[in-house]
Order: C-alpha cells, then sequence, then structure tokens
C-alpha cells in the first residue's frame, strides 16, 4: 500500500499542480471573440474607465481573493520560502472554491520584507476583490496586517490570526453552555504569542471575555516584563492579564476556566489541568501533536476538549471560517472585513449546532457540515451592510439559499 | 437586435468577468483534504524545498502565465487605468486556455512607475511559468521588458511587441514568395514607431531584410533628427534606414517593396502606393481603420494586403502567436523567451500555408486554424532546447500531438 507521502506527490504531480484557470463563456468562433475579446471588450473597460465600481460588475474581481504569502510560515514546516509554499496557497485556494465557490489565486513573493510585501499587496489591488494572507510570520504578519487595511479598499484578512480565533471563539461559546458558565465571568489562559494568540485574545476580548492571559515560552506575559518583549507583545500585556500575574503557564492555569494552546506539543500536564477551576474547557491546537492528548485531558477531568486534528472530536479547522467569511464579504463588495464581521461568523459557526445536539464532543461543526460557509457568509454580508463597509446590497437569504443550492451540486465548485 | 455593445455588456456581467479558478482534483471528504491540504500538501513543499526546479512539477507554475498591464495603452483606449483594463487582460488569459491550454491569470497593477512595475513582476516570480506583459504604453514597456528579462528567470514577452512582429513576418515570408522578391533584396518602410513597430523592425532584421525605414508620426527616423527622438528611436536610427533618407512617409515609400503599418488609419494612401517598387506588400493594421483599406489598395496595384481585421483576408492576429509560444517554452521550462524561438514561431506560422494553398488572400494562417498553436509550441520548444534555455527535454511530436489531439474536444480548456 502506497504512503501518504506517495499519495500526495502522486496527486500534486499528475496534473503539475492542484489549481487551473478557466473561461466561464465559449470561444469557438469569430464571434465569440468579437464579445470576449477584441472589438467588444472595449465596452466594459468603457465602463469601468467612467465609473470603477463596475469593475466588481464585469469581471472577475468579484469573486477573486488573492492568496498571498512570503513562505516564512508555512504549516508546521517553518520558512521554507515562496516556491515551496506554493502548493499550500494551491490548496488554501482549492478550500475557497471547494466550500463556497470563490476564486482563488494563490501567490507567492520572493521577499520576506514586509515594506516591499505590503508596497505589492498594494498594487496588486484592482485586480481583486480581497486578499488573505497566509503563513506569514509573526511578529511581521501583524504589521503588514495593520499597514494593509489601512492602505487598501478592499477585504485584508490574515487567516492564521483571525480564522483560527474566529473557529475557536465559536467552539468556547458553546462549551460554556455545557459548562453552565457565563463568557464574562470567565478567565481564559491562552499559550503561545504568535499569530493565532494574539488574535485569539483580542477577538476574545470583543466577544465578552474579561480575564485573559496570554503566555509565551517565558511564561506569563505582563506589563513591564524585562524579558523576551516586542511591541507586540507589549500591547497584548497591556490588555489582557489584569491581575498583573507573573510566572509560568502552570502558574496561570491555577484557577483558570479554559486554556487555549497554539503552542506545542506537551506543554500542558495532566497536573496542571487538575489545579484548573470545575468544568475545564480545552483547545489544544498544536499540530500535529496538540498540547495534552484528549485522552489525558479527560482523565484530568476536563469537560470539553477541541483540537486541531479531524481524528479526534471538535476539530479547530479554519475551512469552517474562511470560506463562508469572504463569500459573504465578496457578496457585498465589502471594503473590509472587520471586527462586527468576525464576530458574526462567530456567532453564526457556534449557532448551527442547536442546543439538543450540543455535547461536550460536539461543540464545533464538522468541518465538511455545508451548511456552515452558506450560514457564515450570511451572518457576515449582513454585519458588512449594517456597519457600512459594504458596497452593494443583497438578500442575505438568498447569499444562503444560493450557497446551499449550488452545494448540493459540489462537484460545480471544482 | 441587441447591439454588439449590449452583447458585451451582457457576456461580461451574465458570470461576473470571463474567468474563473478552478480545482484539478475533488476535495469531498477529509481523505481528499489530507492529501490535497494539511498534512499531506507538506510533502510537495519539503521536496520544492530541497530542490526548486521541482516547483515546475508540483504546482501550477509549470502551466501558467500572468497576463501583466498597467492599463497605460489598452486596446485603441489609452491609458484608461488597471481596473478599467481588466476585461481585456481576462480576454487575453482567456485566448491563452482556449488556444493552447495555458493557465493565465489577470493582473492589472495600481502604478505606471516602470521601477515599481519590475519591482512588483520580479516579487511574483515564484508563483509563474511565464510573464506576458500587456497593453504598457511605449515607450517604458521597451525599458520595463529588458530589465525584466535581465533580472527574471522565467520567460518575458510583451505581446504588443512581438507578437505583432512575428505574424507579420511570418505574412510577409509567404507574400514575397507570391511576389518572387527575395528577403535580403527587398526594402521596407514601417509606420508607427511605438512598441510594435519598433519589434517588427527589429525581428525584419534578424531574419533577413537589410534595408529598414522607420517612420514615426513626424517621418523618417535617421540619425541626429533633431525633433521628436528619445533613446530608444536614437537606436532605431541607427540600426535601419541605410541610406540615411529624410523626408516623409511618401519619401520613404518610393521605390519600397513592403509597407508595414502600425499607425493611423488612412496614412497611406493610393498615390503612395502608386509610387512604390512593382509588386507592392502591405500590411496596414491600423485598427479599427486601416491605414488604407484592402480595395484601395488593390486598386492601386497592391500583390497582397494583410490587415488587423477578421472581415478581410490575411488578418494578422497576435492570437496566431503568444498561445504557442508560452506552450512551448512551458512545456520545457524555458528560462526565457530568445530570438531564435521567436524566429522558431515565425517559420512554424509562415510554413503552416502550403506553396500550393499560398494566394494573395491566404499568406497567413486563419487565427481559428487549431493546428498552428500545436505547429508553433513546437517549433518554440525546439528551439529553446537548441538553444540551451530550456531546463526540461521533451519530444516535441508528442507536444504537437497532445495539442492537436485536445484541441480537437476544445471545450476541456474551457
Amino acid at each position: 500500500m502506497s504512503t501518504l507521502r506517495e499519495e500526495a506527490l502522486k496527486i500534486h504531480k499528475k496534473y503539475q499542480g492542484k489549481l487551473g484557470v478557466h473561461s466561464k463563456i465559449p470561444v469557438q468562433d469569430a464571434n465569440d471573440l468579437s464579445l470576449a475579446y477584441s472589438p467588444g471588450v472595449a465596452e466594459p473597460c468603457l465602463d469601468i474607465h467612467e465609473d470603477e465600481s463596475k469593475v466588481y460588475d464585469y469581471t472577475m474581481k468579484g469573486n477573486l481573493v488573492a492568496v498571498i504569502s512570503d513562505g516564512t510560515a508555512v504549516l508546521g514546516l517553518g520558512n521554507i520560502g515562496p516556491k515551496a509554499a506554493m502548493p499550500v496557497m494551491e490548496g488554501k485556494a482549492l478550500l475557497f472554491k471547494s466550500f463556497a465557490g470563490v476564486d482563488a489565486f494563490p501567490i507567492c513573493l520572493d521577499t520576506t520584507d514586509p515594506d516591499k510585501i505590503v508596497e505589492v499587496v498594494k498594487l496588486l489591488e484592482p485586480t481583486f476583490g480581497g486578499v488573505n494572507l497566509e503563513d506569514i510570520a509573526a511578529p511581521q504578519c501583524f504589521e503588514i496586517e495593520d499597514r494593509l487595511r489601512k492602505v487598501c479598499d478592499i477585504p485584508i484578512f490574515h487567516d492564521d490570526q483571525h480564522g483560527t480565533a474566529i473557529v475557536t471563539a465559536a467552539g468556547l461559546i458553546n462549551a460554556l453552555k455545557l459548562a453552565d458558565k457565563k463568557i464574562e465571568d470567565i478567565r481564559v489562559v491562552t499559550n503561545g504569542a504568535g499569530a493565532a494568540g494574539v488574535a485569539i485574545v483580542k477577538l476574545l476580548l470583543h466577544i465578552g471575555v474579561n480575564d485573559v492571559i496570554l503566555c509565551d515560552t517565558k511564561g506569563i506575559l505582563y506589563e513591564g516584563r524585562p524579558f523576551g518583549m516586542n511591541p507586540f507583545k507589549e500591547e497584548m500585556a497591556r490588555i489582557t492579564n489584569k491581575g498583573q500575574r507573573q510566572g509560568t503557564l502552570a502558574d496561570a492555569l491555577e484557577g483558570a476556566d479554559v486554556f487555549i494552546g497554539v503552542s506545542a506539543a506537551g506543554a500542558v500536564t495532566k497536573e496542571m489541568i487538575r489545579t484548573m477551576n470545575h468544568h475545564p474547557i480545552i483547545f489544544a491546537m498544536a499540530n500535529p501533536v496538540p498540547e495534552i492528548m484528549p485522552e489525558d485531558a479527560k482523565e484530568a477531568g476536563v469537560l470539553v476538549i477541541g483540537t486541531g486534528r479531524s481524528d479526534f472530536p471538535n476539530q479547530v479547522n479554519n475551512v469552517l471560517a474562511f470560506p463562508g467569511i469572504f463569500r459573504g464579504a465578496l457578496d457585498v463588495y465589502a471594503r473590509e472585513i472587520n471586527e462586527e464581521m468576525k464576530m458574526a461568523a462567530v456567532y453564526a459557526i457556534a449557532g448551527l449546532i442547536s442546543d439538543k445536539e450540543l455535547n461536550v464532543d460536539y461543540v464545533i461543526p464538522d468541518p465538511f457540515d455545508r451548511r456552515v460557509a452558506a450560514h457564515v457568509a450570511a451572518a457576515v454580508a449582513s454585519a458588512a451592510m449594517e456597519t457600512g463597509v459594504s458596497q452593494k446590497h443583497v438578500n442575505v437569504e438568498e447569499i444562503k439559499k444560493n450557497l446551499l443550492l449550488v452545494e448540493e451540486k459540489q462537484p460545480i465548485f471544482l
């Protein structure tokens, strides 16, 4: 039997990558050519020249997302460079298409300089309806996203930050129902101050968590910590850790309600969990080996555990978020993806599990639950219209219906 | 009945542009996902990280061309900007796919600064197997292409220059057979010193024309002309006009064998043609109205006339060149498109018309002649291998066969 490695290489080589570009209209004769190309093509050009917003109607921009990486933090492989990052970016683009009908195109940049990355993305803006930043190392990823959000008039979304944060927050909301705890009362400890960790903390504060402690490899982050800081960690220390605790991850976990790990295999022990508040909730997302294995966590008294893996319950998989988020943003020609849109995605994902279905092994929907993208898209489009960042009004029930309809005939996206 | 304008706008709006991105492999379940994405995707990443040349085998790069414009010289519309240029670049990409199975992706840049264009294309290099520059105004287009060819390790090809030049040269070779003139004996007058005019002159000198005169709106270019010069025109004046003629286009045409117009409607009169050598050959490519209409040209004694229009015989259409040229270049993972490859394309296009078929209304193959791309691709791949710019050896008869085979089932490219 062939191994995963052999199978994966084979499928990548068979078609020379995973993505293709296709024409949506036929070009079989001179008449077709006269409409799609010269001279007919001059008409949409002239209309867009007169009213730039029409570029969304007449070109692929309105359904097109760039998946952009510099190859500095690819999967768990680290800084492997832009060419080696291509298979991942193609895979990401493929998920956009498969899960939400979004045309996504991979772009791997031959630079790791934040100034150049910001410049090139800004120069590419006319072509795309949105930008998904991917696998760019922290802390540069924060600066790059912040600067691009300021200069661009299309959504800029670093999925490693916000995708993970949104799905984790959705799982947490559901898990708290089972634990019978209120979000404003809990203390959350997040381990890992990279892209995902920082975004998780910020989102938790937005959705009502009052007490969050962020740890990195050197322990608890606090204002004025004299070691291992950078401007982004300083900011995180200011907005977290109300009690100004100091110490190790183990110190942080004493009495805590929730542990969220985006760190490393084995970072949490049974002993540490036994010091937590009753009904502990754990999201242990280190890949491929989580901070603590689900069976160990359960033995130590954990109520709910989620991981990044598909072979355990409650998989925190970004594919639950980004396809629907961009679908919703594109459908209303959104100029950005703001906090309200991200929160709308959180509640849409959480809300797909009814109180009746909810249980410790089902606080997060299945990645292949075809309802997810439709519900997320509708919620995100609504939030965009309500917060004034949309450029087009749509009926969100139509979005939902169309997406569910198309998804029944899934291969149309392939 | 609806007008061309209405039809063209309708077809552009119907599908929100003309291009889509699709997955070449299915993603229906967790197993598919584990091969195309995490964890399986790590395998091609690691292989490419170890040997960068494998990026051609495992990613779409090996079949992918960027169609890049700054929107400064779009069709006959001029400087309409990057957003308004998008429909044309999508159309171009669609032709790449329809005629030669090449995945092409439109990128319109939000800058007209040659330094920035060079920088951004260089930064995009890891993703693409080639770059087709499109609708960039002269003289900036010359500098941009020259600089990119130096810094990039993938083919850089400004189609407005070379595509037009290659098809024109092919038509000229065939027309000379009918005129019974040798290429080394003729005098050619080219009117228009923009992208196409300059490239035509350079290519004609390469294929053996000894006497070329280039005119612009101010008349004949000659060394030291005290008006309307720039560095590119100075260079052209140095390499053309052996007799150091001065004067108007009419002066240039006296006794000339060939007129090639990439200029403006009505630039040539019957009277001017009557001063040319016997059996004059005309390529009047101003669009939509040629330098002289075919019936007027024939009345004035022209032997062969080609134009840019599909409603007259001998259409000089770039689609005869660029799809096959990039197909051939990609098939051998070429690092550039050199002069030998361009000349191979010229002879491949010319050679498709047998001596028996050749006549004054058929010196250039029909744009929809499906043999063209296959023959051009095979010839270009051969030339790339012979000149040492290929990174892969292929059997060119296989290229030809595969392309002809696929083209019989044309919709596979759509």
